[in-house]
Formats: structure tokens, sequence, C-alpha cells
């Protein structure tokens, strides 16, 4: 059950880094939606590495080829499987790493799991190339929610320490759309210039860099979601913390509700049009685990990729001894900026798991 | 598959605040495990309300009944199912709750949820009572855990804003065995005393302020946990934002990581006493979703309690319109300190069910 | 996950039958359902022992408490959890079963899987008693599924090799009231006469008889079930097989399905007031795992009672030796009439489960 | 979770009898397992149409493309996917068949279930081709199974009414080896020489015959599978019953053991070489869903292949009225001889799972 993820909709990852290819089986489609693929491209294409000198210079085409469970355009019930061919490995930069496993990598844990017979090239199945994958499923989900009238988006949150503006209390399609049309995902273009220059700043020290994405989801119903451990925030959380370098998954206020007393952390009821609102929505659009109706609001927190060029101490496994390593090879100096339409496809697939379970009040 | 979670050990938690009684049937426990019910006892009484003004001044025995899954005193390989009959309910305090859903809390989402059908006495099957049976089984976890040589320890994080030392690097069970003593669960007494009177100010204020609990395990072994989705993060992450009030979970630095270089996340691999071990523990004990052997730490966030007594906007769900909540009834000015051994708790029983799995690496 | 089935229902069972207690947690039910408990105490009296001579003489009155998931009588979302306190218990009759398995029994399984540590009193969690917590969950079932149109009876099909009219392709609500109303649980009397007979005698001969279960549900929507592993067959199956001393699950036509051609097996489609039907119903309402929406037919078969009263060779465990073993005790002639509300709780409760996960189509 | 099985191993199966192609993703399998990838083929080869009279035309080679999951052909931990890409597809054939359900195939509830958006050619995603896939990953099981000292074999049991030799009580590898040599995969080759004239008899008459398949697992330890719904008939059963057109699931004497008394049913245990064994298995080697350490037995029941020359009166889909069909195609006139490694890959791929969940006893 290691690298699957849904109740209703089950989305199951698959392959390496330098494998043969990577793909994603999602099982559990509602039938007769229509996939219209240059939009799911269009959204691919926001998470393919090698555009700019912000990402690592691994070059990817990154076009899924569906093998099934589309008919005519359709879904047709049937589990849908897409996949990627690996095109651009240079497997040569990581012969080294077979005996000295990196630093903040799964490298080690791999090698224990496995007694040794990880496949270790470029991180193999633990590389953030996994969430191409991803990015199929989330693509997909984002069109069927759309139609229901939700609608997913992010921007990248904070990088290095910066912070862009946060979403306001109620986000709308359009923010996102307009984060969507620029080049780098913030809100406030003005931060995002600073935060490309501390990415860039990490690249030339051969180093990297953190950074998080907030993330909201519009339009969802009151009701979904079911107590304790299978709300709305654990479902999500189990799913955000299978992205590579996730460390942190917060709900609305997160870590901040901690600081506060309850006049800062409660949202007041109000009828508004003949419906239940909250005036703020500090809880994320969450209570109980269950949606509010108001946005659903999270955040997503990445550690700086751990691959750097910069030596390293680590161990050599074969001698079990100390040794330094100097990682060479293609790697991105921050992972969050192109984490943004990841988090949004996660969130999108799992909101969408929970619309199709269906059993939300109808008050 | 609500109220439940697991895979190896499966936890199923039942019961409302003002119901006949609240329990847990514990699935998958290892057979001829000894249960020492004074040890178990003890663990619970941390939990407790009624103990001191910090706390809600409803006053519970939670003794638990065992009905099932012992024999002579040990574990018998089938369900072990324990009860806590509750006893002193106010349940009147609640009456005017059914029509106004209390800002922060389910009300308004369980209603939804099921239909106006819910149990809303006291937060029904949402109380933070639930969280009794949980450190039942949580208790029974760490007993079982300890004779495999893995302690979970925990302590008062954060206040507040104002925050308790946090765990060195390399927590050691003396180190918990020093909190659990300890009449208020912090690591720093002066800090811990700070703590206490912005409890009871806001206490004093009818309010009620956040917090968080800082928890580590010392003594797994490398290698548990599965990739991606069934990760150890993912797996406590869907366990702890199981409790109430929790909106936030993070591992080792967490949201920290967010703003740094590599440098200070990265975890540099050394080999001491023919180990390989990291020399800091910024990871959290956790690489790739999979255990590395050291300590694993982890952070969970609290919202201030959200029942408080001073009046708050809300909504007549007969009436739908506006109006005003004063909440009467007992309630906790703060539940991060109450929440320590219930992150402990559930930390162990997860942990327990990964260590049952077995199939982590034999290097 | 042992004792426990169901996806958006799920019940988990625990106890065992010389225990303090044995119950059910039911986790998912709908909310706002009235349960009639005088009804579901007539149901749960139609399982129970001690009535006449054809079943043991274990004598419980197999009343339940419930004990969490019911205000003012109906269902409040919240898992309901109920229990029956055992009372009639006998454990001296046991002794010797500690250290001789008894053949055909989980004695010598449980003692395997548990290292020694089972409670094998009474079959301990193994005993046939364990299916009064199932008709608990089953009887509950019933009655929210009758108020969806839904109806599910069940007959004693065979006794010892003598058949009883199988249910007529077309079963009806009143068929099965009148079976409820019969002493002995059969169509034909006559033959109800001769298996009734085979039972006494096999009591008189200190030994039993096997025997099967017919059951039917009526009134179910086409469309249920998912494909491949997760269809209606599927999931009745893991279910049925989880009540002690079932051998054989089939559908429809059942294993008879191998010994004929086509046109013997096919079902003509026919439009009848407006409504797909099919003219017969030899695929028992079940086809691609997916129901019809003509009544779902199923059978069940059950070895004799292997605890008998003629000596009979087994081991010493601790002795590691051949011997011989006597079983004193109280015990039933045939396991399979008493089964017949068995089947109908267990088919009852995974049809809702499937009912409530609400994906089938609305053509 | 529909087109899945499996706990520790999960086995996902995708694709449509005329879509891009078919295949699986295994996710859990234990690292470092050299997989010889010719014996996989001569297993596929035993499944494969197009080979003699007895089956369907179609002629596939079902050589399977391996994505990921394989490192210098070992396992390597990461999920394995392989797919086999459709050829030989003559759509044309089933155009009739969108607006004419075949009677007794997956057809209606299809098109219900998936409301009119289903891939009906050639059966779509309930197609037996997709068994082809299963026996992927049974092929691969059955390796990891024969490296543990694990054998599972099969044979023709029943073809329309005429019963091969049954298994021997104690089955044994030599035995297998030899049916596997045999091109009609029967014990006793004069019943095998009937079987294939019923087979060519049905296809003569344009119609199709049920048979059923005799499987064996011989080396499991002791103590495998939990109890109650966890148990290994619960778990084999749901796998099962996921094969197209099975009917009927039974272990060691099935529905037999409903018409004998218990001396004719339960095994008694003896001492043997140290170990305790039974003296005969009519148990199928599982008591209260756990394994004894004897052979597993079991038998699985297919219907005759729906699909068949003769008309059939069935109904057309968009006039909603009665009409007749004429399947025209190319179909098998039985499954069950081609089925025989089908349920061999099922229940290897099921034992396994329950071998590497590794919780039985160690007695």
């Amino acid at each position: 059950m290691s690298s699957e993820f849904g109740k209703i909709l089950k989305v199951s990852v698959f392959g390496q880094s330098h494998g043969t290819a990577i793909g994603v089986n999602i099982d559990g489609l509602p039938a007769g939606e229509e996939i219209d693929l240059e939009e799911l491209q269009r959204f691919l294409d926001r998470r393919r590495p090698g555009k700019n000198p912000l990402s690592t210079a691994r070059n990817e085409g990154d076009v899924p080829e569906i093998l099934s469970g589309l008919l005519d355009g359709k879904t047709c019930g049937a589990p849908l499987c897409a996949i990627i061919r690996n095109s651009d490995q240079h497997s040569g930069d990581y012969a080294e790493l077979q005996d000295k496993p990196r630093p903040g990598h799964a490298d080690y844990t791999a090698w224990v799991k496995w007694r040794g017979q990880a496949d270790m090239r470029g991180g193999g199945h633990f590389s953030g190339r996994l969430t191409a994958p991803l990015c199929i499923a989330g693509g997909i989900a984002k069109q069927i929610l759309a139609r229901r009238g939700v609608y997913v988006g992010a921007h990248l949150q904070v990088v290095g320490g910066i912070a862009d503006a946060p979403f306001p209390l109620m986000p709308t399609p359009e923010l996102f759309e307009e984060v969507i049309r620029k080049p780098f995902p913030v809100l406030d273009d003005k931060t995002g210039e600073t935060m490309q220059a501390i990415i860039l700043n990490a690249k030339e020290g051969q180093t990297s860099v953190g950074g998080s994405v907030e993330c909201a989801a519009i339009g969802l119903p009151a009701g979904l979601g079911d107590p304790m451990f299978d709300g709305v925030e654990n479902r999500l959380a189990v799913a955000l913390f299978g992205i590579p370098a996730v460390k942190c998954v917060e709900f609305g206020m997160g870590f901040a509700a901690s600081a506060v007393l309850a006049a800062s952390s409660n949202d007041s009821f109000a009828v508004k049009d003949g419906k239940i609102v909250t005036e703020t929505n500090r809880a994320g659009g969450i209570l109980g685990g269950i949606t509010t109706g108001m946005p659903v609001v999270l955040q997503v927190a990445f550690k700086p990729t751990p691959s750097i060029g910069k030596p390293q101490k680590t161990v050599s496994l074969s001698k079990m001894e100390n040794t330094t390593l100097t990682v060479h090879g293609r790697h991105d100096p921050c992972i969050a900026h192109r984490a943004v339409p990841v988090v949004e496809a996660v969130t999108a697939t799992v909101l969408l798991d929970l619309l199709l379970e269906g059993n939300h009040g109808t008050f």
C-alpha cells in the first residue's frame, strides 16, 4: 500500500527516476468525464523542469501516454493508467551514490529498507520526478472538480524565510489564474523577485534553499469528510506527506494557532445570502475534520533539496567508514516553486476522492 | 472508516461525550504481552481532567473496563476492547448548543454531515473526551514498545507563543521521565511558570489559548515505513490529525526547513560504534518516509479550545439568522498541556503498528 | 484488520466465548435512522441457543447493551458500539482443551498463531458465539435496508445432504416472512422434519452434521459494486467466510454452473414494465460483480460442528505426542439452522455498506 | 479500490480488452528477488489463447514489458508495473453489442454502473483478457514463493459435470509439474479426452460449457492468516471472485461438508517426524481462517463463457425494447481449462501477500 492513496479514487504511482518509465494508475474515476489533454499538458508543463535557471537542467518532455481508461476522450469507468517514458537520464552521474548516501536524501533509508537492492540512480522511486505522475492524476482531478464548481489553486508562500502575501481569507479563482499566468508563482511580484534572487544565490553557492506552498480549494460543499481519522485534514495530510521533501502540513492558521487566544482563532458564524458562512476562515475551511463550505486552505513546507554541489560528510556503506561526498549531476536549487502545481494536484485528487464518496450531508 | 486508524494494529474509537460510555477496540495486538493495568492507569491519569485549575472541572475517574483480549493479564491475540463509562455529565449545560453552533467547534459541521441528527451534547463524538480511549490504546502500545526497546515521550512545547526549550537533538528516556514527574510537563520550569500564568490568565478572561506538543520516539530500528504515501510521516499524520483541535503536524525541523539552506537542513552521516548515525537530527529521524534509526521527532499544534465563556457571534440553525452565544459548562482554558500524553499515545500506537508490520530491512 | 469488514460501513467484532463480554463496533451508519430495539431483539432471538434440543444447551439471554451511536432511539452518526455480557459460561468444561486441540476446530491454529497465548476456552475468539454481535450489526442493517426497499431473507437449504426446495428464481419478502414464523427455518416442512430427524440422530450419536443456508436480497438497484476485486461477490465472500465453519460461498447457480452449457447459465434480458430485467436469475443478480437489479442469491455451506462427544484422535501440545480427546461441554449437533439469521445479518451488512457507497449508476 | 487486491502486496489491474494496453502494478514486492523472465513467459503462455481449437482464435503474443521495479533482473523494492500492448483486436465485431447487452456478460451492468460510458468493446475492463496481467503478478509471486519452499499448482477439475480425479489429500509438486507438461491440464488423461470432446462439441454447437479448477499450495507454514474476516479463506475468496465468470469458491471439502457427519469432516491431529500434522486434509489446510501447515486446497467454479454464437434474447438499450442478439467474434467454448494458471496466479499472489505480512506464529 506504499505508493498509493485514496479510498474511492485510488491513485498508485510507480517508476524510478532512471527506469524505463514512470506512471500512475487511477482507479475509481467517474465515467463520462471528458479529459482535455491539452489542458492536462499545460498543467504538467507548470511542473516540468529545464525551463529556466531556477530549476534542474534535466529536460524531460513529460508527455504522458494514456494506456487505459479513456474512450473517445472520455473516462469509461475503467482504471486510467498513464505513463511517461524517461528520456534525459544521465545515470553515470550517480555511480558514486550507490555507496555514499546523500545527506538528507532517502538513499540511506532505501538501502536499509530494501537490503541494498534499491534502485539508487537519481533517488530511484524516491525521486522528485515521481511528482510528474501525481500531476497527471491531479490535472485530471482538477478538470473533473471544475465541472462540479470546485477550483483548486496555489502559490509559492515562502522561500528561504521570505514570505509572499498569504492568500486573503477568501481566495478566488481569479487570483489563482493570475498566479498561473506569471513566470514565477507568487501573489506579490516584488517578493517574487527577492525569492528568485535567493534561489539563484543558492545555486551559485552550490547549495539549495527551502520553501513552502499555500494551496486553497474553493467551492466545496459543507459536510465533506468523516470524523477523527478519516477527515479532510487526515486524508490530505497522508497524501501531501507523500510529496518528497515535505516536512510540515498545516491547515488554516496552522502552527500559528498555538500562539493566540480563542478570539483570534475562532471564526464567527453568520447567515449570508441564505447560507451559513464564517466571517473569517482561520480554520481553513475545516472543523472537526469536516468541511464548512468555506475555502479549504493549507500550507506545505519543503526542506531544501538535499542534493547539493558542496562537499558533504557521509559514510561508505561498503567500507562502513566516514568519507566525503560531492554530488554531481543536475539538481534544483529550490524545489518549492516547482512544487506549486504538485501541491495543487495532490490536494485536488484527495478532494475529488472525498466528493465522490458522496456521504456528505444535504442541509 | 472514520474513527479508526492503523494497518496491522487497528484502533477504533467510539462514544460521545455525554453518551453511556466511550471506548476503544484494538485489533491486532501481539499475543502474550503482559499489560500492567496500574501503569496504564497512571498513564491515563496524566490526561485526566479535574486535577487543577488549569483544566476543565469535569471530574471523570476514567478507569477503563477491559471487556476482551486479555487473559490472566496478558493479551491473547483477540481484539482488546476497553470502555470508560461516562459519569460526570452536565448535559443541561449544552441545551442551547443544539441550535447555536459554537464558533471553532465541530457543532456546525456535525450538524451538516449528519443532517441535524448528531449528538451535540458536549461536542458528542468530536469531544476531546474521545482522547481518553486513544490513551488506553497508546498506554498499552507504550508498554509493548518498551519491551522492544522503544521509548516514546513528549513535552509541552508552546503555549500562547511562549516556547519551552525544544528537545535537544538526541532526546533520552531520562529526559522524558523527568517531564512526567513534573506537575506541568515542560523541560524548562521557568518557562513552564510563564505558560501556566498565560493559561490562568486566559481562564480569568473567559477565553482560551493555543499551544503545541513535541514528541519523540527513541530506539526505533532504521527501515520502518514504506515509500510515498505509507511512510512514517504519512501514518503518524493521519492519526495525529485525528486528535481534536490539531491544525499542524511537522517532523524534525518542520516548517522551519522552509527558511534555511541545505547546510542547515541536511544531517551528515557518520559511523559511530559500528553503526550508521546522523550527526544532527533535523530530519526528525525520517528520510523518504522511512526511519533512519535516529529518534523520530514531531510537533503537533493545537488551536485554543473553541468553547469559551465570552459571548460570540453565531447563527440559529432553526431560524437561519444571526445571534449571539455564551457558552456555559466546564471547559479547558488550554488543551495543549493535557494533550501531551495524547500525542505520546497516538505516536506510540502508530509506531507499534509499523513495528508489527515487520518488513523493515535487516542491514 | 482481522475481525473487521466493510468500507464505508465498518464492522469490528470483539470478544471471546468465555470472556467478560462480546460486542461489535459499527462505524459509518447513516445518521437519523430509527432503530427498533424490540425488532432487533426478535432478530437476535432467532439465533439464540438454548431454545430446543436442536441446539447447544448454553443459555444466553443475548440482550445487547448499546454504549454509543444512538440518541433518542436514532443513530447519530457516531460509531455504534453494542456489547453482550457473557453469563452462562462453564469454563471448567474446557480445561483439557488447552493442551489437546479439537480436530476441525481453530484450537491448534490459534495456538500456533498466538504462540500458545490464545484464549482457548470455548474456542475463544473463534467461537460461534461471536456471531451474536454480527447479528446486532445485521439486525440494524436490515432495518435500515428495509426503509430503502431492500429485504434480506434466508432459509436452511441443506442438512446432511437433504435439500430444502431452493428459493424460486424470484424470491419474495412474503416467502421469507413465512420462514421466520416457522420453528424450523425451511420452505418445505416435510423436508424440515427429515432434517430435524437427522440433527437429533447426530446428537444421539454424539456427533454433528453439516448443512447450508441460502440467502437472497430483494429490491437492490442495478449498478451496485465495483469491477474485479471490489464487486458484490468479493465483498460478500470476504464477510461470509468470516462466519465460523463456512467452507463454501457461491452465487446464483454457483458450482452447478460448471456442469452446464451456456443456454442453462445465461439469463435472457427483457423489458418488463419499462424496466430491464432478466427472465431467469441464474447469475444470482450479479454480473461482472455488479448488481443487475434482480435478487442477489447466494449459498453458504457449513461443515459439521467440530466439537463432538465421540472420542477423537489428537495430540498433546505440551508433550508433542499422540493422544485421544473426548469433548465434554455443550455443543450444537448442527450449526446450519442457527446460522440462517447470521447469513442474513452478514449479507445485509455488506449490502448496506455497498448502498451507502452510493456510486452506482442512475440509469 | 475496485481493480485491486492485497494488503502488504497490492496488485492493481488496468486496461480494456480493446484498449491500448492492459497491465498490472504490483506494489510491495520484497527487494532483491531475481525474476526469471523466461520462466515468467512460459507461465503466461499456459494461459495464452490461440494455441488450439479449444480456445478463442484471438492471437496475442502476451509478452509483457516491465516498466519499473526491476533493476538488473532483480526487484528493487519500488512498485513493479508491467504492460501488454493489445494487438489482435477486431473491434468491429463488437459494434452491435454497444446497444444489445450479451446475456450472462457484464455489458448491461457496466452500462448501468458507468451510465452508458463504459468501453464495451470485447467486454472492456470486464474481459477475460484482464487475467493476463493477473498472471504476470502470479507468475512473479510463484517464483518468489518457490524460493521460500512454497509450491502452487492446479488442475482442471470439472468440465460440463465430468470430474477429473481430485487431488490426493496431500498433493505434491511433482504431480503439478506433470499437469503442466500435458497439453490438457488434467490428472487423468482419459477424463481429459472426454472433457476435450465436450468442449469441441460445445464449440460446434456454437455454445460453451462450464468447468472448475482445483488448486493447492504446498509448503506453507502453520499460522498464516488472521481471524474472522482477514483469514486465508477470506483473502483468497476476495481475489478469486475477481476472476471473470467465477460463481463459487470453496476450500477443502467445500460444499460437500454440508452433507456429512463430523467423522467425515474433522481431520485428526497426529505427531509425525516431530511436527503436528493432520491425517486427512478435509479442511483444505485452513482452520479458523489460519493455515494448519497442510496444503491449502481450494476449488473455483466457472460458468460457461457467456458469449456464444447461438441467437439469444436480449434488449435494445436505446429503444428499451426486446430484441435478439447473435454474437459474432472469437470466443472460448470453455474458459475453465485456460483458467488453470489464472487460479494458480491469484492463489500464489494472495499467499505471498500473507507470507510477507509475517505475523504468523513461530511455534
